[in-house]
């Protein structure tokens, strides 16, 4: 039985990590983890694991032989999650346009500062039916989130949801709101052996936005050596739900 | 000359509290700083500071000696600043209901779990002209927050900023937005020696929101001990006109 998760990034357990690490551990999977400023090393590919978690991890960290390795590993039937945040895709420090692993990725990466900071609601549209946004209220309670990296969906990819970007105004009693953008925010594609997911925004602060509180309970999750969080039901099974499709769990 | 502000919480300068720090830095004011998991000592007032501002810090941080000499100094002309957070007013750890700090508040703390964690829009809007609301578009860029805690403002206060909560629902090609509550946001008192200002929301991922990228031009700051943060212009400015009323900059 392979590993089940290498989760890189998201600064530490204590910080940003906590939020994707506790959803993991409330879902009964278990994960190695390496923090954003720590280097992947060969020695810890020797083995592959059933899915790679990668989220504001800087492709510097990642050596031309390791990269190598980790693409060998997603061709053999490993299976890759890109999270989005201001270290991932091209981002401010990510830089993945150009490398081998962005070709693995459903979606084009631009080759500039592609952070979308938002300051105005920018709703989570679901566009197609999938295991990963199932059973969960895209039209009646509407998401909304804080930032995304700007991307394009490759064309043989399946965009599974759109980031909606509004303006919002005050006129008379009423907010309204008058739509400027519409983005992919989560992209995957599949072959014989490997699923591949990019999610555009992030699953922590600051980007994730309110969209971590989604639904009317609260779930409490410390995965161990972590933070404890306490986020929303809604984004708790969401997260499960994407974790669950690309890692074939 | 009294020192300018002693800055009391959002856990540390590596983390929340870099948001404040910076803002505060950048506008060329000075601080000492005590993260949320230290108590604050009588030796460190042994002179009073111009501002004293508490943010996701703990009532029990403070011994009854410390806190009447806090509040000494607020009587003798200091000025107070509280922002929300899940350690601050009642939160989740803050219980500050009851206490005398809370009795120079402008608002009145509730006794339970005060947290308002939102999953739709929460528009800031403003309720009347002041200094600490001037020059910002609140009505044709209306800046949206993550949470805040439920306050009751007292009789005699001035509440400028409210927290208008929206559930958001896709409804053929628009979102239509349909109003849930009105909350207080920022309440302010001024007696002949002080200022007092309560703001209910965070300054920090996750409460802050898309308010932290609010405007079209970004800032970047750096408090000495701190980590950068990179924020929107018009966040900024709020930021700024908020310390410099209260703290009589």
């Amino acid at each position: 039985m392979p590993r089940q998760i290498l989760f890189l990034g998201d600064t530490s357990l204590e910080t940003a990590a906590s939020y994707l690490a506790g959803c993991i551990d409330h879902s009964g999977w278990s994960f190695d983890y390496i923090p954003s400023d720590q280097s992947l090393e060969l020695n810890q590919l020797t083995e592959p694991y059933q899915l790679y978690i990668l989220s504001d991890y800087p492709a510097a960290h990642l050596n031309e032989e390791v990269e190598n390795r980790l693409v060998q590993h997603v061709e053999n039937g490993s299976n890759l999650l890109m999270i989005g945040g201001w270290e991932s895709y091209h981002g401010m420090g990510g830089d993945w346009d150009g490398t081998k692993i962005s070709q693995l990725l459903p979606v084009k990466i631009l080759s500039n500062d592609d952070r979308q900071n938002c300051d105005s609601p920018v709703f989570l549209k679901a566009q197609a039916e999938h295991p990963i946004t199932a059973n969960l209220p895209w039209e009646d309670r509407s998401p909304i989130i804080g930032g995304y990296n700007k991307v394009t969906a490759k064309t043989d990819a399946d965009v599974l949801l759109t980031a909606e970007r509004f303006k919002s105004k005050l006129a008379g009693a009423d907010y309204s709101l008058t739509h400027e953008s519409s983005d992919p925010l989560l992209v995957v594609s599949e072959t014989a052996k490997s699923r591949i997911a990019a999610l555009m925004t992030d699953l922590a602060p600051h980007w994730v936005g309110p969209l971590v509180d989604w639904g009317d309970n609260r779930v409490a999750a410390q995965a161990p050596g972590s933070e404890g969080v306490e986020v929303g039901n809604l984004y708790a099974q969401f997260v499960s739900q994407l974790v669950k499709w690309v890692g074939k769990f």
